[in-house]
């Protein structure tokens, strides 16, 4: 069994901000893989891929649920099980599905109609006016939502705006989405079980593979009719795999006992803001919600491409995020030394650019 | 670490002749699972899916591959990576890739046109008839072969067939495609290496969770510039996982250890196929060329729904293949104990009609 | 006013046998387009329009038509109104809407379905095996026929295997389509009224630009929903004009006055054919059962556009179909001189092969 | 010949400021209706077919043209024809391609990506940032502007902000296409010649079923390559009409004859703008560029479907545009009396509300 070096050790000398997708497994996912009951998922099923199913319908308060290799992918699924062909699919203008998920849904003749919003939630008139009926107007198939939102610095959606977002869509007879990459990270800062929120949507997905640290995998729950149809999509788009249960058991144990740890991760991200605005003013990082700090650079004489290197160099990775921002995102792999390390490794670059 | 029941131990109590997708991973496979290096396969890549993806490559002779969970994503990739919107795929009649596969490629508003032919190869006249330009006619963007062939009982393509379709294509300026879900089971048949095979086409697809019994997974190998068109449509499709090398180190497992063994899978189909027709002249065994065997039930008085129910209610496990036929698959689970088994079934059941 | 040198003056030098699209408009018709009430057919409707739409109707035994500016439209709408996304469209292998017009139709994720036949007729055990449904299996969402069948030498369906289709396809709830781009030589032909050969199906186009002589257009007649679904994919499509009461009206002069005629087309194409027969054994005119003759010269030494060629330089237009064969097809302004000539001109070409 | 009521004859008691779609042709479009010599566009080619298409493009300064029979389908195959599958067409949030269009080319898999803008122009930042590349964004296939604008109120794009925009997009290697439904009001009311506005695009759509007053039919002008593609689609569409000659010679009297009347219309927009405005606060006419004026009732009390119905009641049709706002369109059947009918309806009705 390998060693975990990022996990379970003390401080590495690699401080990886650059996304909660870097996870590696826990001992006890190791485990589980190996001693999964399987089955063969293309045919009459996977005991341990059922066993996760059902339970995250459980936890999001669904009939059903479905296994599938990435949130992207159970995204694409809700999508489709929804929407008929030129149907819209309206949406945040900066939500994860808009900017980077598109490409696979528009292949259903599907036309995605961007909201513009605030920190991720959809303008409310703006959205009423875009799914108001009219005579040469596509209809509306899907409303989705995005929360924690990826591109809003991990952003919450309140649950009254999700709550009426979901009123207005009932009442237009249109189905909602939630794209939940990051719901477990919602629903634990804002200290609500994740049924409350999936209660705001007809379908939602969940990712095992970020913060909850499983090797690869997410959910799809929904109605059993929905999760049907979505089952024949999986079929379609290569999504159906065979002795599936190895990682769908690495996947529940993720769900079982990952959750309550995203506390620490956001505790972390106040405290890599915090001492980043401390740094000075021309370096402003974002009041984090949740596990994602967004750190402006615009004003350091440096772009974001030059402070990754930069700070890449003292081996802190982060990500860019524009032209003027940086992304970095808090982890199970990130410990209070990492967060020392970075602030010491921003202190340097900033020094060396004159602008503290 | 669980204790392979099936593939083993001693001969278990369950024949199960559904399909070879059934097969589990072998103890060395889990070994490798355990202690795989693992990166982020959506970042800067995964080094146990690059090993895969290099050496799937190699045994193809291309210069590239890209991991996929499944083979029918392999083949999905394939055909959104060649063709352009309203360009034909042209194919088989009966090929997997056009009975079961279609639904994902036609979202990308592609014309499958299905070829008719024997034993899974495509009749000359009638290919080089449907790739004639003509004025109305929409282009063609792909033609796709498949060896073994599913649907025509695990028949293999004639090199001679593969090299003439592949030269009808180049003449035509058309890629070719070979659907490799069980190449392997060609490869060994024949007794050629695989890049004989794959050397009449710009792209193959190689399942690695058939009989060669890796828990999930496909490789594409093809160009570089084909497969970076295939890696961006394998994320528009949500094929693209995080630590997917977990996974993949038991796929390169597989692809190192298990192509061998698949001669005893052919030679057990043999055997199955002569005892079979030794029953009696109602029962029609085909005459396998690598490891299903396609059993005429017509003339039994009974359907192939009823045959599958009466000899699984003896342990036995088929597939209804149409309402005349079954279909039997050997796979590393089943022995020669099985076979002998599986025998015993079919005569008692035979019996039971009273048309021996 | 134009002279309408080749409708209405005597025999002309130039006998065209290409199409019966070549047809001008008669002068009647050009007195109903100088005098039709028009209005504004994307907005509150245009008269002349509303009542070619209601015309055709009746005369198909529909609740309802619309107005189009081609027949590949009127069928395409029809594909567009009854199926759904990631749903088949049935029909036959030769039929115009397979081998010619299905690009319009994948633009919306369906998946065409050829069944092989006999003289434009779909094998029935074919047919009832293609819409069998089944695990994998993609659902169907129509089923078409021609009458005539063009690509089939102008061939009928006989009116008991129309029953029959429409039996099967009633049986499997999917809906059926006639693309009636020559039904009215159809129902000519077989001497009974359009709707019963209408009545086969939920929808039928017929277009008014061929044998019936009008300039432009078509239409497509169902149920009022149906046609509703589709009104509003023609205005997606760019089908939706404005004072289309114009060229309406000459369509509703066609249908009111043309039909009757198409009886003279079908009896030069006999004509043709046994004059055709009697020059020799190298040339093979089919027996014609509407008012298109091919013609096969594979036997003649020349290939069919070396016929069309030598045929033309004695102004006698033609069309290849294919490399041995040629079609001619009989039309409002060809006249018995026509046929004396063409006759002549083909002697004269087979003289010269030296094949007579 | 019909006897023109709204067009030639004195002024009628229904004022009709819905379209200048609603403008039926002159007395010399009817005689060349009459006289044009045809052909079959779908063969050979339709001569008058031919005179139209080349006498657009040296309108607009293009190689190329292609009749069809709605601006609708012009746009359509203009984006068929420059974007491939997964490519975005980027284009001004409330342009007609994005708001009623879109249907159409969504169906080949293509993305729609709205730019908020100013009067019809797109913001210029925003644009540079829509068509910026990025790792998991999609290509760009085309940028699209309209001018005169319909959602804007007719208002013309500055020619500086399409050499500005055309210069962004060459930059970037992406092609430009110009709705120019209503071109021509562009061009003459800037005073410039329409080959300015359409050297800004590789491709321009002209309706000239509009104010120009033909009964159907546009052209879509560009590069010969890409005229061939539009070709091609406009058959897959069934926009191919056979004597489609009869009506397009009424589109060449149309674009010969009717512009320079254009500058009647939009003299006509400011008199009634003016005098609208003088009926007091309640009621907001725009300040028009061409012929269209939007009228805000917002404050009036009454709604502007209410509004419609009772300016209705005064035989002055009008059309709603959104809840608050009115559109009036001025063209050929709209004189001076035709004004002041208007503007005393409008009185009579603002009275009745007591918001003078």
């Amino acid at each position: 069994m390998q060693d975990f070096p990022l996990s379970e050790s003390s401080h590495a000398h690699l401080t990886d901000l650059r996304s909660d997708t870097v996870t590696r497994p826990t001992r006890a996912m190791y485990e589980r893989m190996q001693n999964a009951p399987i089955g063969d998922d293309g045919l009459d099923g996977d005991p341990s891929v059922r066993e996760l199913e059902e339970a995250v319908a459980a936890r999001l308060g669904k009939e059903a649920g479905l296994y599938v290799p990435t949130c992207t992918m159970a995204n694409l699924l809700a999508v489709l099980s929804h929407a008929q062909r030129h149907e819209q699919v309206v949406l945040e203008a900066n939500s994860h599905m808009y900017t980077t998920e598109r490409g696979g849904s528009l292949l259903a003749g599907l036309a995605y109609t961007p909201v513009e919003g605030q920190s991720g939630a959809m303008d409310l008139d703006r959205l009423a006016a875009a799914i108001r009926p009219g005579a040469y107007r596509l209809g509306v198939g899907l409303i989705a939502m995005e929360t924690s939102h990826n591109n809003a610095g991990g952003a919450i959606l309140p649950p009254s705006h999700m709550r009426d977002v979901h009123a207005l869509a009932m009442q237009a007879g249109v189905p909602v989405h939630i794209d939940g990459a990051r719901l477990m990270n919602a629903a634990v800062a804002l200290g609500v079980p994740a049924t409350t929120l999936a209660g705001h949507a007809e379908s939602v997905s969940l990712c095992l593979s970020k913060g909850l640290s499983a090797p690869v995998g997410a959910v799809l729950a929904a109605s059993r009719s929905v999760i049907a149809t979505a089952r024949s999509y999986r079929k379609m788009l290569g999504g159906t795999q065979r002795q599936a249960g190895i990682v769908a058991a690495a996947g529940l144990e993720a769900l079982q006992t990952m959750s309550a740890r995203l506390t620490e991760d956001h505790a972390r991200a106040r405290k890599l803001s915090e001492s980043l605005n401390g740094l000075g003013a021309s370096l402003q990082a974002s009041e984090p919600q949740t596990n994602i700090v967004q750190v402006k650079v615009g004003e350091t004489g440096m772009t974001s491409h030059q402070w990754v290197d930069a700070l890449s160099a003292l081996d802190v990775l982060t990500r860019p995020w524009g032209e003027r921002m940086l992304r970095c995102v808090m982890h199970r792999h990130i410990d209070d030394s990492d967060i020392e390390h970075a602030v010491a490794a921003f202190a340097s670059v900033l020094e060396r650019c004159g602008r503290t």
